[in-house]
């Protein structure tokens, strides 16, 4: 299996740098549409392009393995799944309202799982030119250099990454918890792209990261985070049916130091 | 004046610059030393060291004018000013939490003004290459293009930047603040520099922007954004002595068509 994981990781890391030129190319000549999902979510015509070009290359290359995207196949049948059947989990424009607005934050995400195993993860930040990458086992990377999550042990010189929901009905419980990580913490941060946050935690660059997220944010930075070092688990409750592995309900992410305590203040 | 106007402009962004390419070395070799100043706010040697190349750069060259500067001269003795003298308003790097996380979103901020009338300002983010500026009545500009606010009109569509203070006693009216904006507006940033918070107003990649602020965060992007088309002003009745040229406390920055709707929910 080791060779396919190889195969596929080379295959995922080519996939999300072509998504990505054609990302930047439609950002330079302006030719996106805008649009709303359900509860204000912005959607790009972009977004639908990227996921229909990424759809049809693992479509085309991996007949038999399965999809999960935000965009084209937001739905997962969990009872009809075949056991050992790799599912690749899809996300062509992390951080669309960034992208819309210009913003250099904008990432491909690609995970795979296969199981309750995550088994690689790419997320490609193409105006920044960063390819974010791992595989199960193997350590993640930036580009070619490996990663590792900071060292940091104290809550009140943590850098911590949030993001806000779509959705304003959660909004009382999410700002109760933010008055508390910004009494308790250095400083939040708010990108807009959840993929990379996950990237940003592997790279050091942030000390920790919470979000209720989509399993299309986060399978692919899960892994790269795991595999920089960083602690990953929940501080809330599963209450969702998606596979553990592509959980992002509660979703806590931090240097193994910070974990404990970060839990407890959530 | 106008020539001097034009050849100071040429100056700040050299300066700017050339105070820019300092900071990319500075993380190259990673040889900065981190310090905490009053209330928990970090300071790296090479704040130290921006700060005294940009001052000695300006005393040099002009030595009738004045400045205020984070790190070197943060006190201006406002009654003993001579009328007509230019103040240059220096933040050697704005964001130093970024800086010293390996972010994107730093800044160099140099800003220039005379009596109450801001006179020009240059916003240099090193990182991304990108080099705002703007004097007084002729425009602002990222590298060689014009910049314009955007159209944005209605908050629930409104994408709004603002900070969190080091000094943790202003929280609670912070996060009052914050929880109407996140449950009108269509989403929250904060990328952790208030003088590309308000060069992003002027480039249209954010809709508004709103924090109290010190004036060597303000002084120069707070012109970028006017020259632009933002409407500026406050949230807050002033509180401070600063002149208003350079008067953070308060500050919202805004689409014209969004200010008073933004200004009424703050």
């Amino acid at each position: 299996m080791s060779s396919d994981y190889d195969q596929w990781l080379s295959f995922a890391k080519q996939l999300a740098q072509d998504a990505g030129e054609l990302i930047v190319e439609a950002r330079k000549t302006a030719t996106f549409d805008r649009n709303y999902k359900l509860h204000h979510e912005l959607v790009t015509s972009t977004d639908i392009a990227v996921d229909t070009f990424i759809c049809e290359k693992i479509a085309a290359t991996f007949p038999h393995h399965k999809i999960l995207s935000e965009e084209s196949f937001p739905e997962l049948d969990v009872d009809s799944l075949v056991d050992g059947v790799p599912i690749w989990v899809i996300d062509p424009i992390d951080g669309t309202v960034n992208f819309a607005h210009g913003h250099h934050h904008v990432a491909v995400s690609i995970g795979l799982f296969i199981g309750s195993t995550r088994i690689l993860g790419v997320v490609y930040a193409p105006f920044l030119a960063e390819c974010y990458s791992a595989l199960r086992g193997k350590g993640a990377y930036c580009n070619d250099q490996k990663l590792f999550v900071s060292a940091a042990s104290a809550l009140r010189n943590a850098l911590v990454a949030t993001g806000f929901p779509y959705q304003k009905a959660s909004l009382p419980d999410l700002i109760e918890r933010l008055s508390r990580v910004l009494h308790a913490c250095q400083d939040v941060r708010r990108n807009g792209s959840a993929a990379l946050d996950l990237c940003w935690v592997a790279a050091g660059r942030l000390d920790a990261y919470y979000e209720t997220v989509k399993p299309w944010d986060m399978a692919a930075g899960a892994l790269i985070a795991e595999e920089a070092g960083a602690r990953l688990g929940y501080f809330l409750a599963p209450q969702v049916a998606w596979p553990e592995a592509v959980n992002g309900e509660g979703l806590l992410v931090s240097t193994p130091a910070l974990y404990d305590d970060l839990k407890a203040l959530l």
